[in-house]
């Protein structure tokens, strides 16, 4: 098995921060996106999408997806369990996976591709104007997590899941995106230190 | 149980093509999105997204977002297994139900929402040049998928599942997104032909 990783990019991290969590170590295989070599060869002949990570199983079944890869370590390595546990304890962490993936993560992408200037040869064409709409989104969003917050110590309830790593990945792919999380909501920061100071988070 | 269901949009009937293939009956309570009673107390207190579907249990459990419904009815309703079988099968699915989410059915409701007079409301602010961009992303996926397609009955292997309903959903809004599936793409249209067939897309 190997895993073709990317390095710094949020996708990339948020396999390994989920590896580091369980204590799985993978071969990497490290891929420069700086130098686009994700367009190469390499990448390209095992994802067609050209993005990473990529995990190359022993039998030559390509896994891509950052969440479909997680799921495939999940079924041998159950503990800690990261995607829920029992029927409701699974929907919620999905629920909050996505709810976060879909209103923090991709809005944060959007304001970040369609307006930072190192991503014109990424994003074609750039929309600077949809850029900019997704911000206010995202602090609505950030607002209504923060309210959420408030009554649990991590994103799908008591427990650290896979929807506080895609919240993890999506604050701090805010800075490139010059977006700050407001002082106000406390609750969303006291969770963000607590996710960014877990050995994990270095991952 | 009462499952909030909001008629033609495509999610709410994500989950009702997933519920009649397990041929699981759920109690509905219809809710009018063309007059925008999601916006309604009914819904906004039970999900402050104010998006449909919405799930709620019989202790006051709220689910949101389809797939993490769907995801907890395949908990106790096992066969057919629409999210894959075994640790690899699992990921497959996982695997191609993002990635026709991501790259077809999102793309497909960016080009319907900031262009189509009817969205004004729904979509602040309509950005029509986002709304262009999308249609060749669209396109660029749909040839993607039609070389694959070219190999295996199903979009995650010989056996239909949640990735295949999220095409359904997807290509059929691609009509009121005003896109076409190209006459050449035989094997996109064999795929969409036997999943528009199955009694489900009725639902």
């Amino acid at each position: 098995m190997k895993l073709f990783d990317g390095g710094r990019a949020p996708n990339p991290r948020r396999v390994r921060v989920f590896l580091a969590e369980k204590g799985i170590e993978v071969p990497m295989v490290r891929v420069d996106m700086g130098a686009m070599e994700h367009r190469k060869e390499d990448v390209s002949s095992r994802n067609p999408l050209q993005r990473l990570p990529v995990l190359e199983l022993d039998d030559g079944t390509i896994l891509t997806e950052s969440i479909a890869i997680c799921r495939y370590f999940e079924e041998f390595h159950t503990e800690p369990a990261l995607f829920g546990r029992g029927a409701v304890g699974k929907a919620l962490v999905e629920m909050w996976q996505r709810r976060i993936e879909l209103n923090l993560f991709l809005p944060v992408g959007f304001a970040f591709r369609h307006i930072h200037p190192a991503m014109r040869e990424w994003e074609v064409p750039q929309v600077p104007e949809w850029g900019e709409a997704n911000k206010p989104k995202v602090l609505a969003f950030l607002a209504l997590l923060d309210r959420e917050l408030g009554g649990r110590e991590f994103a799908a309830g008591d427990s650290y899941s896979i929807a506080d790593i895609t919240g993890l990945i999506a604050i701090d792919f805010m800075k490139p995106a010059r977006i700050v999380v407001p002082e106000e909501l406390s609750n969303v920061w006291r969770w963000y230190r607590a996710l960014a100071a877990r050995p994990s988070a270095g991952a």
